[in-house]
């Protein structure tokens, strides 16, 4: 039996780290197999790159090296976590994947889309099965990211003209890629927000 | 006025870092601008992506992983070093370029060249003006290189079938790209290598 690949995707301090935990030990807790992941990073060999990515000075990579580095990691990812769990029939649940690549390389950083699309053709070639889309309000994003500690800051420190342009970008990829995408508000409290997730999980697994 | 790019390849132990060194010596005592490189690495992320690449467990990347943090490397030196070298009209000197990766990569690990080639026309695009290419017998190299300390070993312990592998591989290359490679017999002493060397490199800079 073929398993799922549930991606989440959302600006940050969207909630969707949360509600991908939350359906996770929502689906355990009715005996499914789940494997819980996150990108960047994921495998060994990917949080190394990870730190790569995510430490240090802002400029440290151009848009181009950056997007050849998110590649590597996914590549990493895909072969030793996620390929084997869906071959296994297991639900994989990652919090951010390719769309977030296509969002952020090939939106904010340079006119990098085509290159980001290129890249993934080649080296990647997955899809998500099901990616949903927590939507939220800019400035509640960032007051919610800023509110929590972290040292890996390179990508956050984005100011609240960026994050709008960032969530735009994302319900863009939601239209682009309308058959995988379901659109949740986040605007709410976190028990209805996973209640809207379960539905549309059930829908897709059904 | 533009710089010059020189590449320099060949398998282990073929004596083409002392040939790379030896040739920026006698650039730069005849005045010359001369910046001296190597491969993977080269610039300060790509050396930290070269730490990834050539420490720990053989098996530690895919081939398709490795490729990715080659050219992600390799993108790096160039924005970082190469390319401003050359649009400061220097003498770029380079130990290893994108020939290994073809070699290496495309040729030795699964059957990736077409990936490589693809990789390298979205991210790269650069080929070297002249690629000096140190032919030499392989068992004579591989017990060079086994003389030679180190702890970046991952990529060395080939044994002397695989290393007549690339020596054929390295020369169908230089077939492919026959207007920029220059064949050069490794199997004398580094003084008359160096004259041949600086033979090639006159007639490429006149």
């Amino acid at each position: 039996m073929a398993g799922h690949f549930i991606t989440f995707e959302g600006i940050d301090g969207s909630g969707k780290s949360t509600q991908a935990r939350l359906l996770a030990d929502a689906l355990r807790a009715e005996g499914r197999d789940v494997v819980l992941t996150r990108e960047p990073g994921g495998s060994k060999g990917a949080d190394e790159i990870r730190r790569l990515l995510l430490e240090g000075d802002p400029d440290r990579w151009s848009a181009e090296t950056e997007i050849l580095l998110f590649t590597a990691a996914r590549r990493d990812h895909l072969e030793r976590l996620i390929e084997p769990a869906l071959a296994a029939g297991k639900i994989v649940i990652c919090d951010r994947f390719a769309d977030s690549t296509r969002m952020y390389q090939g939106l904010s950083r340079g006119n990098l889309r085509a290159k980001v699309d290129a890249l993934h053709a080649l080296m990647i070639g997955r899809e998500p099965d099901l990616t949903v889309l927590i939507d939220m309000d800019p400035a509640t994003g960032l007051t919610r990211a800023k509110g929590r500690n972290g040292h890996e800051e390179r990508f956050e420190d984005f100011g609240v003209e960026l994050q709008a342009q960032m969530r735009a970008g994302f319900l863009a990829l939601a239209e682009e890629f309308a058959p995988r995408f379901r659109l949740i508000d986040g605007a709410r409290d976190m028990e209805s927000v996973a209640r809207d997730v379960m539905a549309c999980l059930r829908e897709a697994l059904a």
